[in-house]
């Protein structure tokens, strides 16, 4: 694209973006449920606005923060309706506690009381109920979070398909946390602790309508120990972190760009991506850029701290941590990408939903 | 009943009820979502013991309370999957922020914050949707609570009705509160906040599926008001608060005994029933004891705080508060229904699903 060419896209995204309007959509489509650009518009013009929207909807964290007492505590919610229920490296009920923990730990709060509220098609087989579970149960067990409730609904059949999860997380913020998903600076850096893509692609393949032998699995964990190392290794120049499940890195990189009113320019060949991974974006043609990861993060770091991080997150297990780009002052509030040939190009949220239900 | 056949029934069902067996379904029905046995089966032969069951999830209490920092807190969460979406004197958004709120409540701890998380159905009309979450919006201003945080799933036609609502409420415990499902000692009085039945009454008539022209309207609302004037009136005096949503007051009134192991004695003609409830309940065969309030409580209070009680609940709004029974000894863990004509009946939990899908 020429310079001239990109001002003008950039423009033009930026006036779209800046103008405010009523949410306009008749009905509800997958591409509401996908994490980008329709959610956003559901989220912030039908949503926020009728219910009320206080400060914390507003903000659209992954977690909410409040005080409770004397402790600053964070919450969070999520609904999981992956299918098939499971697929190579994880199943629903492993996905939904980890999942939650995640966007606790993005508030850089330590998980610390989870609840598990299950939407049951009735002829459920109980032992797939039963497996889900003890998933749960195990998942939980590893990321230290208890499980202190619940709730069981069930509907007839054809209802739901199988089951559907919904859970909700408390965590106790970490003193040291100062984080902020408006807190990116020029000069920062980004940095993501492994492999993109790889969840939302082992969850593809595992619905077989693909012709694809790949052998990909879901990078499903918790991140806490990445977070609490972060923490250790560098807590006051740690700006922003966000998992970049559904939307994948270019939705995350976006919003963050947007509340930071920065620029985000990531390096394609410095993104980590397993050749399998890549491989199967290619043929499926979908940029691995949007496809959900549920066990990985991205951080947003002080330049002077870049070593420390990659180092606390390597300590941690995140053995392909990466640096991938920087902040920058322009184009504020937008994302690009620069190829190993020297172009640029945007990089906007997720349009439509290329690969619907993989959580 | 004679009193040596009540002597043997009695037996019977004790001996049933503490054989601990496996969960031996082999698929899920209806009845598990319905709050009776079957859900008590569910959720203490499988999901405790599979979820690694603490302390916490095996007291099955409506909210989970643990500390966070200095604070005391709450937790709850639930799925409504209630259909239709509106009824009479309310609608599932509604709802979900009550039904919340009241387990909240139920456990001693005022509102704080809470996270709606929506499952949709792809073609579900935007209005729909509107309607729903500004009666959420709307619901959560009046009982006081901040809706913090949410998510959005979208599934594809046909793979739920329209919409699921999953909520997770938090609430801080107020320091006057001495609540325990437990706590209910021989002398003590049973009070309900007022008629019971209306909710599932009022749904299953919305339904159209019955030739019934009862008004009948859903008692859905906030149940904090009702606790903090106890909690003024009588804290100390106050043991065990329930509401009796899905299974009824009968089922609620079964757990208190069973934790309690306490007897509770019901004069049927001194529960608060409204005529056209009674009627229609008549007319479909079920008894309105088991049928969900959603806006009703239950209270267990000392004998000498019951004018206190009663008076808190009425100065709340809470008219139609009434006395319905006593504590006793014996049958340590059961219910008995003492009928107008002398006679007494075991009121026993819930078996089956008469109303299905009613929150």
């Amino acid at each position: 694209m020429s310079a001239g060419g990109e001002q003008a896209a950039l423009a033009r995204i930026e006036r779209a973006r800046t103008r405010r309007r009523a949410f306009r959509d008749a009905q509800i489509t997958t591409a509401h449920g996908a994490g980008g650009k329709a959610t956003h518009e559901l989220i912030e013009r039908l949503l926020v606005p009728e219910l009320g929207g206080g400060a914390q909807l507003a903000a659209l964290a992954d977690a909410a923060v409040f005080g409770a007492g004397d402790a600053l505590i964070a919450m969070t919610s999520d609904s999981f309706v992956v299918r098939p229920l499971r697929f190579p490296g994880g199943s629903i009920g492993e996905l939904a506690v980890n999942g939650t923990v995640n966007d606790l730990a993005m508030a850089g709060a330590a998980p610390l009381a989870l609840t598990l509220s299950l939407v049951l098609e009735e002829g459920l087989d109980s032992e797939v109920l039963r497996a889900e579970v003890a998933a749960a149960g195990a998942a939980a067990r590893a990321a230290g979070i208890e499980i202190v409730g619940g709730d069981t609904k069930v509907v007839e059949r054809g209802a739901a398909d199988g089951m559907y999860v919904c859970t909700a997380g408390v965590g106790l913020v970490d003193p040291r946390a100062e984080l902020s998903p408006g807190a990116a600076r020029p000069g920062d850096r980004l940095l993501v602790s492994g492999p993109i893509a790889e969840h939302g692609i082992a969850v593809m393949l595992a619905r077989g309508e693909f012709e694809l032998g790949a052998a990909v699995e879901s990078d499903t964990c918790s991140l806490w120990p990445a977070v609490a190392a972060l923490l250790d290794a560098c807590p006051r120049e740690l700006r922003s972190l966000r998992d970049p499940t559904r939307g994948g890195l270019a939705s995350a990189l976006n919003e963050l760009a947007q509340t930071s009113r920065t620029g985000m320019i990531v390096e394609e060949e410095r993104v980590p991506l397993a050749r399998a991974v890549g491989g199967a974006c290619e043929l499926l043609g979908i940029d691995p850029m949007y496809v959900a990861c549920e066990g990985r993060l991205l951080a947003i770091v002080a330049p002077q701290a870049v070593d420390a991080a990659l180092g606390a997150l390597r300590s941690a297990g995140c053995a392909g941590a990466a640096e991938i780009g920087t902040v920058e002052a322009d184009p504020a509030g937008m994302v690009l990408v620069a190829t190993a040939f020297g172009s640029r190009r945007v990089l906007d949220m997720l349009v439509g939903d290329p690969l619907p239900r993989i959580c």
